[in-house]
């Protein structure tokens, strides 16, 4: 089984620098908590590499976002262009989405195929893979003291994550090549995320939490 | 002074099981926090397994969750059994705080003789062993937003940790097979844990932040 | 370029020290918290060990703290202390507030040279010396569920260790001894800390959330 897959390391940088860019929107949406001006560099900071650094803790590996000097600049550049242009970027708020669930099916890809050829079993390299598609946006809601959106808000973020990464692990494992597994598991994730965002199952950065739902049966 | 330690993967797999009931049980008794049933999965999952992950991050080893097929799924299927039963679940809780106490009980003893074997001072190795005990109930209180139960409420949970860890160092630096110190430290933990209880310093889910206590001499 | 640091183990026990014995003091102030004696303890602990452990993680290297016996007690110590004397120690807030700033500078220059004897490039080498320097206030203010004071008043806390390690940074690379440069390192990180404190951009543990400031250019 054979899972290298070589990012290049200009779509691994778009991947940050979009998570970075929808971090500090994020984040400066919420006037009233006066974050200034590094907190919101932070949050889109932490939103942009957290999948990342998780993955790689998680995995015993060292981080990729250390060993060159790119990704780190990407990332407060992003953030930076997010807050000070939060204004203009407001009405591209579908775009973003559509980047957004882009990022974290590439993600996700990254993060399983990473797991899976470092030796890891199946089940935790799908685990990793999700963790390093929304981990981002989890450190973002724990650095901002909010509710953790992705166990409120439909989370078919996750959701997502978890089909495209079990996708891309059912077709290496019958034999697909990871390109074509990848890719299918990119475009898989943002289908249903997207899809989600459509039906209103959950705005993208909404977190009403007014939605009761029965849980027990 | 050989300390390696043999858990069989049963023994394992029920305290992650046990960890990630409990956990969802807690998520499930927040109705107004509106979790969907991802959150509480998660929640539960983070519960039953976050202990032994900042215990292997610490120790900078691999994960062991991540090491089979076996962990993941036996916290999540706990997690969704102790969200679909809780109401079946929480005349139990009686006999879950037992479960519970046994659980900090052998993560202890885990954490710390893993520490050990790895070649940790001993002091290190009690921290570990204690972080590995408590450390899914504080990711819990992080994961919702809560205040972190451990630095409230009586927190005998921790401090029966630290007394089971602490007899199974001085018991195994006295000679004592690492199997019958092991045994010790989690009887001890335990016992204390469930006098705790008993004696009403801190009931096991409470969060009433309501008794002063006089803290400068 | 040679940039091992021997750092004494008395500097680095000190620094420890005085992390944790702010920490506790900062914790004891919230009495309508009502955390425990073990709470603070805590509290005090992550203060004073939060920063090195996260840059030994993110670095991939073995946690100091739990190299030797003497770091966590002396972490556990400091705390202690920290909360019983809280009354004795807060009218000496200044003099801690030097000896933090100091704490702040010694951190980001150990980081800092810590992660380029290992390799790292300048930029991550950077970033992981701020983290250091500022890891255990944000952790701090996470375990209280408090919002991050870094993010929110005047913030030249990370600002300060920022420009402390890009000088550190630029001293070695020009060649200047690393003794020489983490010296530099530290007075000017030490120097830009208490010059915000007394022009009061940022009041040491202030966290009035009060100052608006225009954000969109």
């Amino acid at each position: 089984m054979q899972t290298e897959v070589i990012i290049p390391l200009w779509a691994d940088l778009s991947a940050v620098a979009i998570g970075s860019l929808q971090g500090a929107l994020f984040a400066s949406g919420f006037r009233d908590r006066r974050l200034d001006l590094l907190g919101v560099a932070i949050i889109g900071f932490a939103t942009g590499l957290g999948g990342g650094l998780l993955r790689d803790i998680l995995l015993g590996a060292q981080p990729i976002a250390f060993s060159t000097n790119w990704y780190l600049p990407t990332a407060v550049l992003a953030a930076l262009l997010g807050m000070l242009l939060a204004q203009l970027f407001r009405p591209l708020t579908r775009f973003i989405t559509v980047l957004d669930a882009l990022t974290i099916g590439l993600y996700g890809a990254i993060g399983t195929a990473k797991a899976l050829s470092l030796g890891f079993p199946i089940i935790p390299s799908i685990f990793v893979g999700v963790v390093a598609a929304v981990g981002g946006s989890v450190l973002r809601d724990i650095l901002m003291a909010l509710p953790i959106a992705l166990m409120h808000v439909g989370s078919l973020y996750a959701v997502a994550a978890a089909v495209g990464t079990v996708t891309l692990v059912a077709f290496i494992t019958s034999g697909m090549p990871i390109e074509g597994a990848a890719t299918a598991c990119v475009i898989i994730t943002t289908v249903i995320r997207l899809l989600a965002v459509r039906f209103g199952w959950s705005l993208p950065e909404q977190r009403t939490l007014r939605r009761p739902r029965p849980r027990t049966p």
